[in-house]
């Protein structure tokens, strides 16, 4: 179903989703000992007692895990999914049991003036839980070849 | 060395440390197997044939790895390190080999109006590579809690 998207098939507004994914309290510990090893991610006695009150997957785990949404998800953009930054919120934690997927909206086109092969594309990507409650967004810019000069570049 | 820091311990300016941490092409492809798998973070001739020209690291495994190396670093804050979002960019690649650490400078301090206990600490986390050469730039607001109030919570 989803196909090779340049810049030049892009529009302000569109929207595309992603499947589901979950993670277990087993996977929230696996990530947090090799990049967030601190205690409401390692260990549901110490998260009891800390700001999330449970066991919470590490904003890293979240934004890692949407990515993994995204690539394998309806937009597919041509050369890959390039981001070059953005906006990053965590405004609700990711608990052991969750349900996530991704929502993106693009918002804004720019064809670069200096490589005109090319442009910006900036998106939301929210991320929702089984209860519809975002707790991930991300604002993205990201690098998107254009179909013209593409085409132009055999031979 | 590290002592645990109250936002009562901070001030504009600060700057902390962090202890360094490398990827290798095999580091580099278990995270985008699991999490980004795209050609150019799986596989060092697709990456030839990309925009990164050789093997690239996700840029959330940038991420993930500059809060592992936090974590680990000079800026320990009482109750955890608990980044509620910001301006997240990648200006430059991360490759096979690189060398990271990040350089944190506390920017903005600003006590909860509601939550006299806490406030919101913005710092800057900059992510640079064994040139000096910046590859992820987070500046992040940071929930942290007072002295004052913490010790009054006993009993």
């Amino acid at each position: 179903m989803a196909t090779t998207l340049y810049l030049d098939d892009l529009a302000v507004g569109q929207k595309y989703a992603t499947g589901t994914a979950t993670l277990t309290a087993a996977d929230i510990k696996a990530f947090a000992i090799q990049f967030d090893p601190q205690p409401f991610h390692l260990d549901e006695a110490a998260a009891r007692n800390s700001l999330f009150g449970r066991l919470a997957a590490s904003g890293w785990h979240t934004g890692s895990l949407s990515m993994r949404l995204l690539v394998d998800g309806e937009m597919r953009i041509a050369g890959g999914l390039i981001g070059l930054g953005g906006e990053l919120t965590w405004p609700r934690a990711v608990y052991a049991g969750d349900l996530l997927h991704v929502e993106t909206e693009v918002l804004d086109i720019r064809v670069s003036a200096s490589k005109p092969d090319r442009g910006i594309v900036t998106v939301s990507n929210r991320t929702l839980n089984q209860n519809g409650e975002v707790v991930q967004t991300f604002v993205v810019k990201m690098l998107v070849p254009r179909r013209a000069v593409r085409q132009g570049e055999r031979g």
